[in-house]
């Protein structure tokens, strides 16, 4: 009988019948003989709701009470299921992420895990407990609350499953797996049995909302299998490890997008050591995230540099990049923000010929555009007119036969 | 300058509105160069929600879940108002029970403060800090949140202000202090400047829900001068202290009332060693809260033997006492759930001749008959008709001419 994470998220959690419901299946599985550490996200839109409440008190919250006050909504949810599962007659403890032993740094709003310290999670194991753990939060050396930010429940699950070393970690959502594309854009869209770390990383990444990339990497990292699948529908779900199956090597696994894309070029750039640098520490430093970052080939001491912002950035990126232009001398800078990107993700695409001619060809049979291209060990993307992702998307996931079992 | 604890209850922290007129007090108590520890309850009706979505899980919520679960509510509050004051450019820190060193027995639910390790707060009043204090709760030695039960903020707040000697605690509520009687009742009541802890602990265990009987007594132990007063009317308040003014010993100083009172007799009783206890221990075992015990002059070895507990306990008293009934051989059970208290309250009563005589004879000329009597060092109480309690308390206010300044 192996040591069980589990993870459920809001959604999972957003009413009292949802609590009883994911009593009963932790339940069933201690029933089964398994040790059962539970990580819980916050119910539901109470993340928003505290968030709300914080902005009807000032526009910019200081983050150390913000931290504070977002932690309430784990606590809350922790507390909950494990009235729930004494309810049916279990023996259960919720622990916050202080009492679970969570060591974060200092960074508020967005900490990084350090440490976990084990002892208190393993006492209660010992005297046959089932261990409910608040998500998303932390603590810091000074007993300061924190919380880990996107993904951070996701995160929590997998640094318990492999400090704790879990024979897995099971990630409960309200999807039922890892799919080759999204649903709701190609209906014949096929469930994976297993993926890889970094093959998920990239879909995550590139818009798969499925499990957060900081918890993949974790994963990846201690190599935890982790089991992605629905709270609500049984079924296999899909299940990230290193050992792919053989078959499945050299194969596109899936398509991902992700809407959220601007770009900004600058033409005539001045072709000399530190160009690069004087642009993006500027954008580093507004706390700006540049995702793609393409330059092209000098030509007479003068190029072109283009970068991908997220859109709620692009006007802020505007306004540090023209005040660049003038310093450095630019000849021209352009802005467009209906944007979007797709991608083909597999392992050992880079060293196979053939894949990125298939997806350009597949995309201008579809009479797709390409903006740029950037690629991974494990990816290939293509930025896009916005308005054409779906079909992009559709075309990609006819043309490398994604619907048939691999 | 010196260390001013303030405590807001929950009508005082309702909406955003409320923080920020809170922020604006506190701050302006800092500006004046004192330091500020501030303890803050949950918001308006936060508890009962908290409470409302346990139930909605289970009808008999685990107690360590629920202190978890409630803990949160002071929580938000505390980070809400550390917010607020940052808004206004203050230097302001939250503190959980944990965080601020308040140690308690593991009585989950109505926990004991057993300490307080001050080390935290001080080092935050040190570096300038605002502290603000969540309320209403603790942790054990083994890191686990506790509640204090009733009035628990209260208590925080003056434990906090024994534990940092501070110059003084205020209370703000929405009352604007002490009255010699419930305003609602008695429309000429009159607020008091001061009053002594008993007096205080009398008026608040009688009815008066402006300062709980815990803090008070904690106040008394301590010799913390605590000013009662309100969040929203400016005024003096009530100081509640060791040295009440001259002139107001051996005076009644307010009228006290509580209607929910319930009484249960039994007559016929041997009159042998052991009685008493075989009757109240198995009521202590049953949770039941005895209040009132009055036994008559015994006649012919058999006596009468009364007592009032609070009406929801009624049902359940009656059971254990028709149960002991048979087994001691009483003649006869009456109970009675329709009753009420009055009580006059004052310094050195007891000593005095003449205030017991001068309440009776009050009732009496205004029509209420009473049930029972009990006396304490600083109150006299009378058990009347529940119906009867408001024109009670009105005639005690007249006879003792409360309503001229003392």
């Amino acid at each position: 009988m192996a040591l069980i994470v589990q993870k459920y998220g809001g959604t999972s959690l957003a009413h009292a019948d949802n609590f009883k419901h994911v009593a009963r299946r932790v339940a069933a599985l201690r029933d089964q003989g398994h040790d059962v550490v539970v990580v819980v996200s916050a119910r539901g839109d109470t993340t928003d709701e505290l968030l709300g409440l914080a902005l009807e008190i000032t526009p910019e919250p200081d983050e150390r009470e913000l931290d504070l006050l977002l932690s309430t909504g784990e606590m809350v949810s922790c507390a909950l299921l494990a009235m729930a599962l004494k309810a049916l007659s279990k023996e259960a403890v919720s622990l916050t992420g202080l009492q679970a032993g969570i060591l974060t740094d200092k960074a508020h709003s967005k900490a990084r895990i350090t440490g976990v310290d084990p002892g208190r999670i393993q006492r209660e194991l010992k005297r046959g407990q089932i261990v409910i753990v608040a998500g998303f939060q932390g603590v810091t050396t000074d007993m300061d609350v924190t919380t880990l930010g996107r993904g951070g429940s996701d995160t929590t699950a997998v640094a318990l499953a492999a400090r704790l070393k879990a024979g897995r970690c099971e990630i409960y959502t309200d999807v039922e797996g890892v799919y080759t594309a999204d649903p709701r854009i190609v209906p014949e869209a096929r469930r994976l049995q297993d993926i890889g770390y970094e093959e998920m990383l990239e879909l995550a990444t590139y818009g798969a909302k499925v499990l957060h990339p900081r918890a993949a990497e974790l994963g990846l990292l201690y190599d935890i299998p982790i089991l992605v699948a629905s709270t609500f529908v049984e079924g296999p779900g899909t299940l990230v490890c290193k050992g792919v199956t053989m078959e499945a090597e050299n194969k596109v696994r899936g398509i991902a997008h992700d809407l959220d894309v601007a770009k900004i070029t600058m033409r005539g750039v001045p072709d000399r050591p530190g160009i690069a640098a004087a642009i993006f520490e500027p954008l580093a430093q507004a706390n700006i995230s540049v995702d793609t970052i393409v330059q092209n080939a000098s030509l007479e001491n003068v190029t072109d540099l283009t970068f991908t912002v997220a859109k709620g950035d692009l006007t802020k990126a505007m306004k540090v990049v023209d005040k660049r232009a003038k310093q450095v001398g630019f000849k021209q800078v352009l802005a467009d923000g209906t944007l979007g990107k797709v991608s083909i993700v597999g392992t050992g695409m880079q060293h196979t010929p053939g894949y990125a001619s298939k997806m350009f060809r597949a995309l201008s049979d579809a009479g797709v555009n390409i903006h740029l291209i950037t690629t991974s060990e494990v990816r290939i993307t293509c930025i896009v007119d916005g308005a054409k992702v779906p079909l992009a998307v559709r075309a990609l996931h006819e043309a490398f036969e994604l619907a048939k079992p691999q």
